[in-house]
């Protein structure tokens, strides 16, 4: 009786956003309607904009709004190399490193059984056919969490059984990192995978 | 190059909302175009809906589809209560705890200079008028933080000046609460409080 169903409704529909409970739902519908009203307008109209716009990439997976995305079919990429990340934003993480500069192939999530994630839902059939085109180097730059090694180490399995030569970025002691305020985990491996020092 | 411009405007049409910083939004953004478009569409619809038709009941000033709301054009609620609230969810607890049959006035906020909220932006002079209007006595239910004490102070003194009857809510221990375990402050307004026992 108190609540207008139209902002039952709006609360519901805020619920669909990732780590938003009904209290945080209740407070973001209140703060928009009683204080930023052309805000709610303009996120109406770029969802309905994206959700329209934005598809995957045919090569990369990358969100893109073209068939192919920009960076794919830049000619000033080395298409020898293929880089292998979870997420867009990793992406742009390692292009804001400017340490890169082949293919990527975006998975667009990483290897969890819990969530009911499986080979089949990261397409990874579709990475095989990408890493067999024409790449000779495939990177794997997951994240060094439980599920990221696990979708790396079947990523490899995979790509290997198809005699492609695969790698994984390192782990080791951030750049200024000090040993002692590294985690003895990061300082075991950066011990295990030590590089000999030649000259 | 690398974000299409529709993502773009996604994740920054998302900071609307309360609570969103950059990751965040980044993260919503990319959960509602890989997981949920349904989800994404359902939402942009509602919020349209929700802005074109959610305005604010012109006696009570809660959020309401008509002009004036069902709660107040309801004959079987005492109109010579009135009570006070900052927002919709205390009034939704004040009818779920089925302790009142008066009428409201939801505030919609509280006095909070650091963020530029005054009397003028509650409207407080619309209450006054409202006040006036009936109701034989007004009860304070604003919070009992900081700044909605400052606020129920503020209104205390404004209807006081029109010779209007007011009351604040109780402070004291919860019910079922155990000295032990309650906060000082709790306890010492509980003892300063202190109700005599008759009979």
């Amino acid at each position: 009786m108190n609540t207008p169903s139209s902002l039952e409704e709006l609360i519901d529909a805020l619920r669909c956003l990732p780590g938003v409970g009904p209290k945080s739902a209740q407070r973001m519908a209140y703060h928009l309607l009683q204080r930023d009203k052309p805000g709610a307008l303009r996120l109406a109209q770029s969802l309905d904009r994206a959700v329209e716009s934005i598809h995957h990439c045919a090569k990369c997976n990358n969100f893109s709004e073209e068939e192919v995305c920009a960076l794919c079919r830049s000619p000033r990429r080395d298409a020898s190399l293929l880089c292998v990340v979870e997420m867009p934003a990793d992406l742009l993480m390692m292009e804001q490193a400017q340490c890169y500069r082949g293919m990527y192939f975006v998975l667009m999530g990483r290897l969890s059984p819990l969530d009911g994630i499986g080979a089949r839902e990261l397409h990874l059939e579709r990475l095989v056919r990408r890493a067999q085109e024409q790449p000779c180097e495939v990177i794997l730059a997951t994240n060094f969490t439980v599920e990221g090694e696990a979708t790396a180490h079947y990523i490899a399995t995979l790509l290997c059984a198809q005699d492609i030569k695969v790698s994984r970025i390192a782990r080791g002691l951030p750049v200024g990192g000090e040993l002692e305020h590294v985690d003895s985990g990061t300082l075991a491996q950066a011990v295990l995978e030590r590089r000999e020092v030649t000259e």
